[in-house]
């Protein structure tokens, strides 16, 4: 196939998708992620396969009530459910389509959707766009197009759909979803599983979540602006490859943040990730310095890897808007004090001097030798004794300098000469969320090191503080990050 | 204390200390680092404590072959060992003397030390110039003249001493040390027991660590360059908060990269570092555009946290030299693919594009859908099968735009469709060993995700993976910082 037909098929393309904005309602998103029956269409009944299969295996694991149906033109049975030989056999009209099928096949399954009056589709099926060939890119038009003739509302192709934990619509996982105010919008099917499950772990729950692909009907934007009217929506995060419509995608974003955080990871920020976000989504990821602009002229916060949107969605949602950028910092040992310090300043953070009268009441307690009183603290007794946090705490807070607290809960090492019994951890968690409401506050809890079991007792104990509603973190690094996104998002509102 | 007194006291500190050069020789690495009997003085008899009674029972613990007397006016007896009351009172000369006791009774014990012709002291006891007050900068004063007068080597005061897995000289850790081609020198002895012990687990093992602390007497550089004429040692890690001599310190580094790596972490770099340093080690951090000088001129290798000094040593320890900075990266996900391009590409790597021929090879095996061919590659059967593994990897190699390799080991999550049953780790470290001497090679074990599990398993796997002699980083990130350092680092010296 010459290389201009084809890039004339592709701006084509993109000239029929562009400019079409889908406003979802309330009932649609009833329609997406509360449906009462849903039809999986493409299930192999002859062995666990990723696609209809294992969505069928991974809903009925994951509790969904609903009614589901199989179909497959073999029919038969399949994990004791009735498989039907295709849509218009059904018993009812289902709420949801999900189209598992090849390719090829995609269009004519649309045609019967609209048929039998399902309106509502989600398109797991990969082969259109981001394969680069023309035949994708056709297909991938023949989906718009029906969308536009029958009114169809499509979720994807090539994408893992929706999730919503308080209707048990959680077609990926082993683990039970956690139902809670955060909103997912993805075009990543893998980063969008992997997001539901790291922040479920560490007890900050998902409203809805949405993988959504090459986007090819409803794209980012979309599912943005419905979200952000969701009132159980507190906060939402975004993958975004590529956005159709840059101006509205700009308009809403800024609307939005206004009124809730936006946290926005772009893939395909360099040139060669740019190359690959064509081949995953068929995204054209568009000018770097575009992007950078929208960043700078909306309230979006931008984030750069997984682990930061995480970090920021956990500052996010657990803590207060901070009065400024000073940190207090509670260290674990000299070194750590000194690379603290410089982390926080590096992430834009402040490590402020103490005001006198705070140093002169530390000083007190604190000795001379082997010890250093100042910001950071480098003082053993605030791991050995909780109490002593706490009062350590109310003498920072006093202190007009300090906005947040950063606390080292330091995890005693193989190789430390101390015993390991500085475990006053319910207690620590007890002074500290007693506090939670005043500044904000946050744990690092790093397990680096190469032990095994330094790594699970880290990933528990940040659990552990997580779920109490104080955000943990894995390195000072990530925590000074997450505080200063929290910071600057607070200080651009006002 | 009037602050100028306290200044003038410090500036007459300075110049005390600087510009004292003091050469190590063979013989002095033997009496601090392999010692046949040590004298710990300040030994508490009375309860498990910090300090000399910690010291002794973690050089038991590890195994320390030589002679141990322990040193208390109490006398008595310790963990089966008779306790001296004074070291005039020793049946032999002790190679090294270990001093734990307080601050103000040092000096006399120095005195002692010269007396009976102990020449090697590793001073531990803390609450000298760091303290900030007159009275520690005073001391500190006359242990450096003590030095002066009586020609003592000193390590220290403030600091964890010498340490050599070779003599069973590893006064911390339950854990064994490790022997190897690694060499240690901090000034932090918190950071310096973590450093170890991370290395240890890697399968990095240590010929000497040394953590100097204040660095009053003996200094980063006198132990900088008697470490590079150690023939057993072939990478050199540091953490400093200041160096005496700016001006030799610079030649050193420089003659020294030339020969083997350095690895340099700078505590203190902002202000706030700084300050924190000033209380932790007594250091006057310096300018930090000096330091950027330093880092421009030198060959040195700067880094800014343990991880990244940890990921550094590993890829300069285990790989080969690398021809170029393009990387091939073997993807786990399209979402990841994307992203690991854009952080390569930020850390300073290049992802190139594949020859076409290398392209055309590719895609005979990876299908159009669900699947990427190209660099980054998305493909399943990388992770199910080894051989197929070692055959793109062959691949890759041939095409001159390749210079790394970059494989993520994806870790199956539970919100994945697919079972856990990826586990080609023994095959594919053999694929990958096989042809570690052809171009860098390493794993990404990314096992971020809040499940302490899989915290857990990721540790075991890298585990497996460095100490079969493949650098495995727990994030892309990671991974990528430290082949841009390995790059560089060949790059400047050619």
């Amino acid at each position: 196939m010459p290389v201009k037909k084809k890039l004339a098929e592709k701006i084509k393309f993109r000239k029929d998708i562009r400019n079409r904005i889908m406003t979802l309602s309330r009932a649609d998103l009833e329609k997406f992620f509360n449906p009462g029956h849903i039809a999986i269409i493409g299930v192999s009944v002859k062995d666990y396969r990723f696609g209809g299969a294992s969505f069928l295996f991974k809903l009925l694991e994951g509790g969904y009530e609903g009614k589901l149906y199989p179909i497959n033109p073999r029919g038969g049975e399949i994990m004791g459910l009735k498989v039907y030989p295709d849509l218009s056999s059904l018993p009812d009209v289902p709420d949801l389509a999900m189209v598992c099928v090849p390719a090829r096949f995609v269009p004519s399954v649309l045609e019967e959707c609209a048929r039998i009056g399902v309106g509502h589709i989600h398109i797991l099926t990969s082969g259109f766009r981001e394969t680069g060939l023309v035949q994708g890119h056709e297909l991938e038009a023949q989906i718009t197009r029906i969308s536009k003739d029958k009114g169809l509302k499509i979720i994807g192709p090539n994408c893992m759909g929706p999730y919503c934990p308080s209707s048990r619509l959680t077609a990926w996982g082993a683990i039970p979803g956690l139902s809670g105010s955060l909103a997912v919008i993805s075009q990543s099917g893998g980063l969008t599983q992997r997001i539901t499950e790291y922040t479920r772990y560490l007890g900050v729950g998902i409203e809805k979540a949405v993988s959504f692909g090459n986007g090819s009907v409803l794209d980012s934007t979309d599912f943005l602006d419905v979200l952000s009217r969701d009132e159980n929506v507190q906060c939402i995060a975004m993958y975004l490859e590529s956005v159709k419509d840059g101006r509205r995608f700009l308009n809403t974003v800024s609307e939005v943040s206004k009124k809730k955080p936006v946290v926005l990871w772009k893939g395909g920020e360099s040139d060669a990730g740019a190359a690959t976000a064509a081949s995953h989504t068929g995204a054209m990821s568009g000018e770097q310095k575009v992007w950078e602009g929208l960043y700078r002229q909306t309230g979006v916060i931008h984030v750069g890897s997984m682990n930061e949107l995480v970090d920021t969605v956990l500052a996010l949602t657990l803590l207060p808007a901070p009065s400024g950028k000073g940190v207090f910092l509670i260290g674990g040992g000299g070194g750590n004090s000194v690379s603290y310090s410089d982390t926080c300043i590096r992430e834009g953070l402040e490590v402020p001097a103490l005001s006198d009268s705070t140093m002169k009441a530390l000083k007190k307690s604190v000795p001379t030798a082997g010890s250093i009183a100042g910001n950071p603290l480098d003082m053993w007794l605030t791991f050995l004794d909780a109490n002593y946090l706490g009062e350590v705490l109310d003498l920072a807070y006093r202190d007009p300098a300090v906005s947040m607290a950063m606390v080292d809960r330091l995890i005693v090492r193989k190789a430390f000469h101390v015993p390991d019994g500085i475990d006053s951890n319910p207690e620590a968690i007890k002074r500290v969320t007693e506090r939670q409401h005043e500044k904000p506050i946050v744990f690092i809890v790093d397990s680096d090191g190469g032990d095994p079991d330094l790594a699970q007792k880290g990933a528990v104990l940040r659990a552990q503080y997580c779920q109490a509603g104080i955000p943990a973190f894995p390195s000072i690094r990530r925590a000074a990050r997450a505080l200063f996104h929290l910071y600057r998002y607070y200080s651009r509102r006002t």
